[in-house]
């Protein structure tokens, strides 16, 4: 009885998932997700500092997030957490007294993580500290430095080529202190303890695809999914790159135990198809279900395996890890020439193309919340499904017709070995129809949760 | 030396089939099997009653039937068999007095199982009791209704479209009473109680592909086999589709583990290439064998994977049984367009192929009887072929020739894990070459069959 | 710290490989070895006799070969080593008084093993001891005729056409006699006691590049190996062909548990495309390795599943050995017209080629002996490769170059189950590199041989 209360409860928990994507309104959500993501934009974020604790601010107004921190110092596995960086100011002048550079225009200007520093210096001194994109003239690059003390300035190649001779002055005013990590994330529990990750990178400063708009995406995923029922318990984290996921697998290394299915997020604004990286293993449920919805989805799309080089599939995909977690983008990082420049901007992330992320990844979960194993409750010869209202009455026609064929389908290989997305995807059939038709015959008794 | 014996007996076997199949008159076989489909042709067959059994006497009088019954309400699995259904007499007659259809021109007019009936009744009402085919105009469909109490008929539509306004009398002497759910069976036994089993369904009233056909070549074959040695225990099944093979299914649970092959023949009588449909798990000696004896036949052939619709596969494959059962019919049921009507009479089955799925499936036999595995007893290099004279003498020879090739492949590869099919197809040569050199081999005691 | 000098030399032999083969004048060593050949050519060799032995004399006083021998009449396996063959004089003299062939002259013109006979026979006697190829009319082929005693000659079909009536003095001074079956072998122990073996036939007269073209490659490489540190043991046999690989297996038996990866030679002078003959089940290391080094080899070359028929991989591959030892060749046996034939001589063979197999022969066993399984020592989450100047300092570049990914990829595949030829294969990165970084994370800690 409470047996049959839970799997009532779990039947409907996906129908719910799919209800909410039914219901959704595309175009709203796409706008509500671009504007979050245009909020976000002129912070400037890092892997510490008071830039990445006030996105996780605005996200955690949309989202009940719980925030976590480790201090400057704490060993991490192979790591240590560094110290925060926050800058204040930080610009060039040049010769004529104008301001080559200014971290207050674009906080692309700045290396991330560059040092403090004022002084005077010849061009020529100076020019090893100026990055810039010999390829893309006008486009200002991301440059980062989180490990090795330095400064640089970013900016456009055509700017630094028209640079005078002369005496530069450097202002950095920026600190590089003790403080902490930080990180956010938002758990939904469900009726099984297995859980369901989701996980985004939050510290890059003004890069829209990469990765405002997987923020953006996933915010609006978890605030529907927190209205639904759950098989799954749901796990979402906002962390800095590398670091963050190193830390929080340091501070949770028991739990992934639990980690059933993952998708690290990334690059979800861009107009481009989307690009299913494989977990480590490649052959793990969330590598099935992303594929069949991908490739039954009617867009676009490309699957690639597992390479140790990306965002944190690397942490995820480790050997002592070994997680089944992919990456979902869309043109993944380094394949689109905007990719860490100053032209990965708002313009470059759209609310039809987040609206269209946000919907695969509600069919993610819709397909994860409603595949499963039955078990054939009267596995020798077919059922009389006849006597049951279930199968048509008038015999010799020459097609059975999709109900009926999902129905001899689910019976027959519903043996424990065999998966409804299984199913669907031997009998040619759609997963929908075998996941109601599963549904119908546990209502008559004929199969069984396994 | 009990041993020696038994090894030759087999070995003799074996040839035995072949050397049957190589003595068959596949012209008088072709006719034989016509006229025994033509003396089955007329009688209304159901899945009980007493059609049913005249064609089990007739069939009798060629082969040493067993037969077997289940009454009327017995529980098999989660069936209960049904009254017995008999019918003398079924016709509509039209307002103008002349019989609209009458069963006794055609058993296809009466909906198989209708229960007896006797009224007046107006067009409009007799409307949803009439099944017609409006793409194939002048050909009556074959329908039933086996555990739904209702009544129809079946008539051309072009017929149905012409019937004039005014009063119908229905008339529809049958009998739905207990009675029993008959079946027959033949048992020949063989040197090992391993069983090969065929099944096919006697339940189809005047269909002369579906079923008539089969009814006749595996008579015809069992004929054959009982004059042959055997190494495989033979079972034949003649029985009411679905219904039968669950009763037998549930008779016979405990003798399930010993059906080492089986086949159910279907359709063998149109000029179709063969086709085959795998077993459950696709990848069982019968698979294998069959595939190997269309693929090496010359003739037209095609694989199928299994699935859960179709004849009596569907039960011997179900998941409590999981049966190294296939399926070998020509064009398949539902794709050729005569398939449950009429038009699938006598003039549809042809002797010349009834001869070729005969002989087909006689060397399906000789193919199964004659792959083993063996074992090399001086496994440790080649054995010294030349003094047992089996090698040519003179060395330098850029071409080994066949039957020395064939006598390599044997000794390398009869290391328990490849049986004599697994070596032919790996080596290239053919199965008989293969078969007669692991034989000549056993003779000089260099292999023994595992 | 024993253990850190044990891995520091087995780099170092590695290393040790590779610079041997940067460093080979490959025009001076295909001179040196079709010397070798020309050298060997024009005994007359058989599986038994002076002329084996002379030829193990002349490769004995280029390396180090230790002389092993088996009496007649030794059983070795299902065999018995046979009686010692030797010519001193072999001719037939024509009705003219002259010779039509002599031994002298080529000693292919005798069929090899003939027993001694000196007698006066028409030619209609005559006829069924001469053996042509009436396909290649000035070709003298080769013939053997160990096991079953009997005589024979073999000229240019042209000559035996042109033969006249009357009367032939058949020649054959020649001795079958008790003594030995030779064979020599070289043994160059390495850090490991697993095996590499190398094996030639060493049994055909005048035939150059089938397989005196072997003799001079394997003697070559052997020179070579012996300057070189070696992981590996290394084994060369130069034995008889057939019997001689059965003697050695015999005696030899319980050190091929050692045999970790073996390869037969044969024609490796003609410039035809490498042929890579599988091991017989066909997924060994050393399948990998050669396969690994063909492909990347840009040269043309072909591979081959097993087959129980060719040279002495019968013998390592009959199915109670099932040694991991393929073949190479270039053109294989049986597919140049000059197989077995006079036609086989030293203008087939070119030094270019003998040194291009030599230097395939040299990264094969380059890359056994660099390709092994590391174990990453800190496996949860990626190391901090920066803090060990690993990693380059600056972020956010699109591309991470090369040496970058190789330790990303040997850090996330080193979890016991991939070797470095897997690593390299997966991230399609170049040996070399994939190996040079695994020694470099090694010297930091980071990964250990598993």
């Amino acid at each position: 009885m409470a047996d049959d209360t839970r799997r009532r409860r779990v039947a409907q928990a996906a129908a719910g998932v799919a209800s909410l994507r039914a219901g959704l309104d595309r175009a709203a959500a796409g706008r509500e997700m671009h504007a979050l993501a245009s909020e976000l934009f002129p912070i400037c974020r890092s892997i510490t500092g008071a830039g990445l604790r006030e996105t996780l601010d605005i996200l955690g107004r949309r989202i009940p997030l719980e925030r976590h921190r480790v201090a400057s110092g704490t060993r991490v596995f192979d790591w240590t957490v560094p110290q925060e960086w926050n800058v204040r100011e930080a610009w060039i002048r040049g010769p004529d007294g104008e301001r080559v550079v200014d971290f207050a225009r674009c906080n692309l200007h700045l290396v991330n993580y560059s040092e403090p520093r004022h002084e005077r210096m010849s061009l020529e001194a100076l020019r090893p500290h100026l990055h810039t994109l010999p390829d893309r003239p006008h486009w200002t690059p991301y440059r980062t430095s989180y490990y090795q003390r330095t400064w640089g300035f970013c900016l456009p190649h055509a700017r630094a080529e028209r640079l005078a001779e002369g005496e530069y002055e450097v202002y950095i005013d920026a600190s590089l202190e003790d403080g902490h990590l930080d990180w956010a994330e938002l758990v939904l529990p469900g009726e099984s303890g297995e859980e369901f990750l989701f996980s985004c990178h939050a510290c890059h400063p003004s890069l829209a695809n990469d990765n405002l708009s997987s923020l953006a995406v996933a915010t609006h995923l978890a605030d529907l999914l927190r209205r639904a029922r759950r098989r799954y318990t749901y796990r979402f984290l906002f962390i800095p790159g590398t670091i963050g996921a190193i830390a929080w697998l340091a501070a949770n290394e028991e739990r992934t135990g639990a980690i059933r299915h993952g998708l690290v997020l990334a690059c979800l604004g861009d107009p481009g198809p989307f690009t299913w990286k494989r977990s480590r293993r490649g052959d793990r449920a969330i590598d099935r279900i992303v594929e069949f919805v991908l490739r039954t989805s009617g867009r676009k799309w490309e699957t690639r395996p597992f390479t140790p080089y990306g965002y944190d599939e690397r942490q995820y995909g480790s050997p002592g890890f070994d997680l089944p977690v992919g990456r979902l983008t869309r043109t993944p990082n380094g394949e689109y020439p905007e990719y860490h420049t100053s032209a990965d901007d708002l313009s470059l992330i759209r609310p039809e193309a987040l609206a269209e992320s946000l919907d695969a990844l509600l069919r993610i979960v819709e397909v994860a919340e409603g595949d499963r194993v039955y078990v054939n409750t009267q596995p020798k010869c077919e059922p009389q499904l006849g006597r049951r209202g279930l199968y048509g009455a008038l015999g010799g026609l020459p097609d059975p017709g999709a109900r009926q064929l999902a129905m001899l389908w689910v019976l027959n290989l519903s043996d424990g070995r065999h998966s409804l997305l299984d199913i669907a995807e031997r009998a040619e059939l759609s997963f929908d129809l075998v996941r109601e038709t599963a549904e119908l015959l546990e209502a008559h008794g004929l199969v069984r949760p396994a």
